[in-house]
This record gives C-alpha cells, structure tokens and sequence, in this order.
C-alpha cells in the first residue's frame, strides 16, 4: 500500500525472518526478548514518540478478522469434503488466528470446533482457557517455536477462545520438528517450528483428539536452513 | 480407481519416491538404468506377459492432455494477472508436460510461448529442437535431475514443441540446487532437483529469456532428506 512500516522483531527472531521483513521494505526495530525486554512497551513508545499509528500482532480486530478469513477457507472446504463435524487444530500465540478462525466457524460451519496448540511451557492459551482466566508464560524464551511465544492471550482473543474453543494442546520442540520433517515429505511444504505444532498435535496427540475427520492449519514457513535441516534429520 | 498398478521404475530413483509408488498401492518393478536397461523394453514385455495396458509416462495421449491442464491453469491466471506474452519455462523430460501446456496454450493463450528446461547434457530436447530431429542422449544416467532424464523427446510430443516450443534451455545440477534452495527460502515449496530445473533457468539463465514476465513450472517433490540438505547448503 506504500504505508511506511516500522516492525518490532526480537533479536532472537530467524534471520531469515529478519532478512524478509526488511527485503519487504520494512523498517525493523529489534528488542531484547531474552533479556526481558517487552515488545508491547517498546511498540507502545516508538508510536507516542513517532506519531505512529500502533497494530497488535493478535490484539486487533481488524488483524483477527483477517485472519479468520482462514476459517472462512475451513469452512468452505469442510463442507466441500463432506465434513461436518471436526476439531480444528490451530496454532497458537495470542490468539489472533485461533480466535478469527473460532468466529469464522461459529458462523459458517458450527460443528467445526477450534483447539488452540502451543509449544509446551509456553501453553498459556491452554492454561489460561483451563483456569478460566488469562494466564501468562513464566518466560518468553527457550522453544524453538518463536513465533508464537506471546506473554498471554489477548484481552480480545481470550474472551472468544473462551466462548468458543475446546481444550488447549501443547506439543514438544522435538515434535515440532518431526511435523515440519513430515510436512517436507508428504505435503511437500516448509513449515517453521510454531508453525508446525497443529500438525505436531494432530500426529502425534491423536488420543487428546476427538472424532474421524481432523483439520489442522500449517502457519509460517520463515524457518533458517540450519533449523530446517534439523527437521529434515527426524525424519 | 481401484485398478492394480504396476511402475517400472529405475533402481537408483530416489528412496522416497520409491516408498510413496508402494505406499499408494503400486507393485514396482525395477529395470537397471546404470546398467544400461531400457524401461521401454521392460514395460513391452512385461505387458505382453501380463496381458497389461502399457501406459507410457509422456507419448499418449492422454497423458499429454492431462499434464496440458497445467496450460490451462498457467492460461487462466496469466489472464488475470494482465500478462498477454511471456516465455514459459517447463521442466522437461520426454516432453509429455512441455507438449500438452503447449497445445493449451496455443489455445487459450498463444502470446506465451514454452520452452524446454533440461539438465545440461541431458539435453536431448533442446538438441532436437535445434537439430530439427530427434536425438538422443548419450547417457541417462549422470544427473541428479533423474526424474526428467528420457533417451530422447516422444514421437508424438516432439513434433509438438517442433511446431509451438522456443529454443530449449539447459542447466546444471548445482543450480537445480540452488533453484531448490530459493524455492525453500522464497516460496517455502519442496522441489525436487528435476522439478525445480526451469525455475533455475528463470533465476540463472535471464540472458536466454526474453521479455518483462516469465512463468515457469514447478513440478514433483520427491526429494530424499540427503539431497534436500545438499539445497539448503547452497544458500
């Protein structure tokens, strides 16, 4: 849209991730995740002191709705497939996807039910729908599955996963790679560590899963060949 | 469509693709390319002992047609993206792919024009054309593109690209690695090394293409793990 953009990205974040962003023409502004540094503070400054207009990677409803958009495709090809009634596997961080897709499917295809999955000690969507309340991470740092390592679910997500979504999975880094190892070999796709954990839990938590038919996302694929190539070795 | 199958195959075809033939139900039937065997020789016979239907990988038919609906897809979404002349680039083996997209595309879109992409000295698509007959490769084996490695272009599809196909293209196997490794880093696609030759003539040989657009194809991802690994070191 030729908006300039100014992206806040950990220092720990994949290169190639890093390198993608800026090759998009991005402005990225890194901050020190692993020495606690928090990315809502730093994003909330940089707008004030700019002038910028601030976008919450999950805590947004246009972001949530855009993203829902991929439960609207769930929909649509549920049905297609003669599908009417599954757990919906979605990898989660805030929640933004795994909320946009729970109202997407309230809406359009009702027997489809959302199942948020996180990388495990970084569960706080799962813990968090447990409790009945938000919940946060006791650290920010130690998974390979970066993406979707968030403080907590979000202010608007958590009421909806709420309301909407089953019980919370979590899968291993370990398990996280042999889905991507999977992912290469039979779907001939690049996933990244966190966005690979539905795939993970749909494989490899299949007793935690109810039902015949399972649907699972794969989101992201900015993973570094080093971190590929150990996928690739699981398999 | 629960009809028995039997693939003659190569004994050095990849792992994978040997273990996917037989996972989808298939006998498989090995003949000894490095040793000089001929598949066309062990398919005939194994038909008429059989009393089997042979079905040849590019010269019939319906084959040809059935890989031209790459044509038709290539056509339609040229159209939607306003692109009314272009080179496009096909992997190319016996020229059952670059021979239906062809006769699609003089169809439906006769401003874009196929050309072959063969891994260099397994040319025998390009040297034909350029010879104005059919000629055959020295060897068939050598390459790591095994997949597209044919004795020479189909009787039926060569007057095909005589008549509607641009000089033939060639590429080495380093950069069919390389090509494999932007497909990863870029498009977060598996490619194997013969499926991803025309994407590195895209990337590698812009000298031998003319004009603003170019298409290409990306075709099979029956990659082993070993020789992914080999991509991702390319990048």
């Amino acid at each position: 849209m030729g908006v300039p953009a100014v992206i806040v990205m950990p220092v720990d974040a994949p290169a190639l991730k890093l390198a993608n962003t800026r090759a998009h023409g991005a402005e990225v502004v890194l901050y020190d995740r692993p020495g606690g540094e928090s990315r809502e503070e730093v994003g909330g400054r940089l707008a004030t002191e700019r002038g910028l207009t601030l976008i919450r990677p999950y805590d947004e409803p246009m972001v949530m709705a855009g993203q829902g958009t991929c439960g609207l495709e769930i929909a649509s090809q549920a049905r297609e497939a003669g599908v009417e009634q599954a757990e919906v596997l979605v990898c989660c961080g805030g929640g933004g996807l795994s909320s946009g897709i729970a109202l997407a499917l309230e809406a359009d295809a009702p027997g489809l039910r959302v199942r948020t999955v996180e990388p495990v000690g970084f569960d706080d969507a799962a813990r968090s729908l447990a409790a009945g309340e938000r919940v946060a991470n006791p650290s920010e740092t130690g998974t390979i599955c970066d993406a979707i390592v968030t403080p907590s679910p979000g202010k608007l997500t958590f009421p909806i996963l709420q309301r909407l979504a089953g019980p919370g999975l979590a899968v291993t880094d370990e398990e996280a790679l042999m889905a991507m190892g999977q992912a290469f070999l039979r779907l001939k796709i690049v996933a990244e560590p966190g966005g690979a954990v539905a795939l993970a839990a749909a494989l490899y938590h299949r007793d935690q899963i109810s039902g015949d038919a399972v649907i699972c996302t794969v989101s992201g694929g900015n993973v570094d060949p080093e971190m590929f190539a150990r996928a690739l070795e699981t398999i």
